[in-house]
């Protein structure tokens, strides 16, 4: 069962994802260590305790449509209940609205322990959290004082309405449409797909974030508004009132992440209320809805780089607790009596020390990024343009990076199971059916790595990035400084890692540079793997340097030795296939016809 | 839907995997060209047109235990009827029991096309197939006359049950025992698990292959003895007689494959007979099981890689034909009115290239090695023991990298299709999860990697694998001597990635060589891997070069180059992983602990 790794989440944060710093300098206000500890040591407390033990019902069971309502997996209202009851929902909403406000690097933590508990369960919040955002960020006071205090406490949940069956990665193609009233209001008409957690029975009210287009909206994605859309109406004293026009059709049957309901949402059918069209309150001004979306959409990106890295790290954990246990013949070296536990293969211990370099580098970025998030809010001017730099790179690198170790880190684990991983009951397949779907929602990492490419990248014209990299390269320039033996040959190792990361970068900007534009993007997703495996490196090195006091750094050290000389040689192959690629790439298309 | 590659399949065959060769020597007698188009159009015909459109009712209702017995998924029973009416269970079995005795490259190509059309359902006769041969090759004369037929032609099914709970990998720790009887036959009592179609309606009699021990075995793989155990006992005039004492205690609950009951069985718990203990027949002699189950498990390796080559093959024409339907944004270059088909996304094209130069590769290799399997069979002498070694070189290599392939392939499937790949009903989640237990059953692909490095390796002091790696060479000469400018740099990186092989190979015979056995295997699963890489290169260079008239020349080229400048340079990082990293992986597995 899973174990939420509150120390080795606490020394990543502080040691190496740069929380230490910004405590000392007092860019957290007046948040200190005690606190920090303090909340990952409840959340975890949570996620062991109270979560975890429910993802199997919920796996089993999974969410049921009966009569137009959404049954949730057995004990999972309540599961729900007493997480808001913790005060959980608002970690990092405005204090003016019952949240607690505080950073976001603590968030992430927190969601990665959740998620690790019960992903499915743990999606459900994560998208009332961006919903709260972007109606703090947009929504009129009004809107505001009637749903933001009970999406914060967790009274109310929130959801994100983007896709329709035409428009997934391109939104500018949706239909879904939207009339002005005469009070100020709209109506709303069209079918939403893949609508996470649409209809539930958690919360007595819905609150949908709805992308819709106003009659006279110019085409593609500068016509598009955002819309507050609530199950139930609300009255001016705050109680429920009609029901709204809209809702949930059909679920999903889907691979994993049983437990979360996966809805097709019909609004405006007329099937409630008196005239037709799901009443709704625009968010920001009209048309510019998607820019509203971008703040939400890049917090839920890394919010699913979050859930990449649970899975790892509660596969990982799966897997070496079974092979600690199993046994099967004999290891090279083995002197115990009989048969020896399948760890000791050579084998066996490549594959778990892949998958634990995999966790701990997917877990570094994203806090990393998550560090970036709460320094450009506790910034101004440049600084705050440099971190708001830092987390635009970072996002999609986190994003695709850890859900791809996600998925490979939980097939590993079913391999290291042998035919037990293969059966549903052991639960490593679980893993691997929960993973698949993060590589994918939330902008495919095809798309993450077109963002960052094309986005990214330039930022700066290119100055942004190239200062990152130097700064990666003053963490390799600190291991051969340390003089550790116990680092092998990390140093050069991660020398060479990181020119590969910045020819590669440079060839990319020459060619966006000359408008180049199919060949960078033929080489955009080994880039993206490029620059993951070397942020990899250099986290597991800046955590093996840090003198924490834990007696845990030899162990540090001797992980990264292993990431650097057995993982980063694969820079030399991504940065080949980068550079060289395109042309047979673009030669070979013809195959497919 | 799955449509079999009739054409792919009988180029693989002729032009890459040396049937070709064959044919022109007489190697396979009077077999002839004709007759190998008509078999391979009908085998083809059959798994498109009869077993493809029945694999996603039995993904759905999965096989069932009902009081007993196992009933599987509808239509289900008359598709097997069907199939074994064709004669095709008897493919290469001896004429003098009703079989063709065709060359098991045109089983393995029959084979591919039946597991792609559902895999759970092509299971069934692998394992027959497999038990045929057994029964064939170590079974006494009387034995044959009562059971060999009537497997040939498929009236009853075979089985092939060697693991227990506390004996998967490592068979030598098994318990099922065995005990003498005055009249030559034996009593058998034990519990074995993943028993593959080992309870079913297909057929009225099952005949089970069982790994036991004897009162008096030694210890470990050297007393193990193997029994013919039928499920219903026969009598002297072949009518079935008395229910024999085993039974199906439970089916597993598996990731995928559900149409294939994976069932616990009983033997001699008394529920059936008067006496207690399933009525066994030594098959070969006492204690010498495992040598009769070897030959047997040498070809179900290939043919469990052949199920890798099959998904890898149906997940890929599946995400052609979505990315070909499917628009979304507009790739650059694009001139067409509104959005692009995805297809024209140079990520998406990579990820489908990919796929299919995987999928090719893969199947090359499998080819390839049941090539060798035929000319062992057609040969004598040195020459024998040359394709011998072949096979045995080639066996691991074809199981696990089309294993692994078709896992990857699968998963990039799901990619390509987006949030649509998640949803069970679109059909490329099915792919995964059928193809994860690949890498698994007939020895992990870690335990294939131990084979081909401290087994197959040695043959021959080193001899036999040497002359391969310098046949690979004379390829990439050839492409180099043929000029065409399609190839690119083809011939340069073929030359690059073979001295990777050469090199790695070289190290390891010197590590087992100077007993530094952990070493080695350590290296092990990256070095099958790069063997994996390299043949793939190599064969799809071949099949460039091979001019078959068919029009298709130019586009089997630019798909070889597309492998060579895009997938061939991650033989340096994993020769690389293999030659530098065995020190740091002894160092790292105490973080383990």
């Amino acid at each position: 069962m899973y174990k939420a790794p509150i120390d080795e989440i606490a020394f990543t944060l502080k040691h190496v994802a740069g929380m230490d710093g910004a405590l000392t300098a007092g860019r957290f206000g007046e948040l200190g260590e005690d606190l920090v500890d303090a909340i990952l040591s409840e959340a975890g407390r949570f996620a062991t305790e109270e979560i975890a033990p429910l993802a199997e019902i919920g796996d089993r069971q999974g969410a049921r449509l009966i009569d137009g309502a959404v049954q949730t997996p057995e004990g999972w209202r309540d599961l729900y209940r007493n997480w808001i009851g913790g005060g959980w929902n608002g970690l990092t909403a405005p204090e003016a609205f019952g949240g607690q406000n505080l950073p976001h690097m603590l968030h992430v933590a927190a969601m990665e322990m959740w998620n690790g508990g019960s992903m499915a369960f743990a999606l459900a919040p994560t998208l009332t959290m961006g919903a709260i955002e972007a109606l703090e960020k947009h929504g009129s006071d009004a809107l505001k004082a009637t749903f933001l205090g009970k999406m914060v406490s967790g009274e109310w949940m929130g959801t994100m309405n983007l896709t329709e069956p035409n428009a997934g990665s391109d939104l500018g193609a949706l239909k879904t449409r939207a009339e002005r009233r005469a009070d100020g209001s709209y109506r709303i008409f069209g079918q939403k797909i893949f609508i996470t957690w649409g209809e539930h029975d958690f919360t007595d009210n819905i609150i949908h974030f709805v992308l819709a287009r106003l009659p006279d909206a110019p085409p593609g994605t500068k016509g598009i508004s955002l819309f507050l859309v609530p199950k139930f109406l609300v009255n001016t004293d705050g109680t429920l009132g009609a029901r709204n026009d809209l809702f949930c059709h059909s679920l999903e049957h889907k691979l994993g992440i049983h437990g979360s309901p996966t809805c097709t949402m019909i609004y405006g059918d007329g099937r409630f209320g008196a005239e037709k069209g799901a009443i709704g309150y625009l968010i920001g001004e009209e048309h510019r809805g998607l820019a509203c979306m971008f703040t939400m959409m890049n917090n839920a990106r890394l919010a699913v780089g979050i859930q990449g890295v649970a899975i790892a790290e509660a596969a990982t954990q799966k897997a070496i607790a079974y092979a600690k246990e199993r046994t099967q013949g004999r290891a090279p070296g083995w002197s115990g009596e009989g048969m020896s536990p399948i760890i000791e293969h050579p084998d066996i211990a490549r594959t778990l020390l892949t998958m634990k370099a995999l966790t701990q580098g997917s877990r570094a970025i994203a806090y990393a990024c998550a560090h970036a998030v709460d320094m450009a809010h506790a910034s101004r001017g440049d600084e705050a343009r440099h971190w708001q730099e830092r987390s635009s790179l970072l996002t999609p690198i986190a994003k695709s990076f850890a859900t791809d170790a996600g998925v490979d880190v939980a097939s590993m684990g079913i391999q290291v199971h042998g035919g037990m991983g293969f059966i549903e009951e052991t639960g490593a397949a679980r893993y691997l059916r929960d993973a698949r779907i993060a590589p994918i929602y939330e902008g495919t990492n095809g798309i993450q790595a077109i963002d960052l490419v094309i986005r990214k990248l330039p930022q700066s014209d290119g100055a942004h990035v190239r200062g990152f990299i130097g700064e990666l390269g003053q963490v390799a320039a600190a291991v051969r400084a340390s003089n550790r033996q116990g680092f092998g040959e990390t140093a050069s190792r991660l020398d060479a890692a990181i020119a590969d990361l910045a020819a590669t970068t440079e060839w990319l900007l020459a060619a966006l540079g000359s408008e180049k534009l199919a060949d960078a993007l033929s080489g955009a997703t080994p880039y993206q793997r490029l620059f993951g495996l070397v942020l990899t490196g250099v986290y597991l090195a800046k955590g093996g340097l840090a003198e924490a006091g834990d007696g845990k750094q030899d162990a540090r050290i001797s992980l990264c030795r292993f990431a650097a000389e057995n993982l980063l040689a694969e820079t030399a192959a991504l940065r080949d296939r980068v550079v060289n690629g395109a042309e047979s790439l673009a030669t070979a298309r013809a195959v497919l016809n």
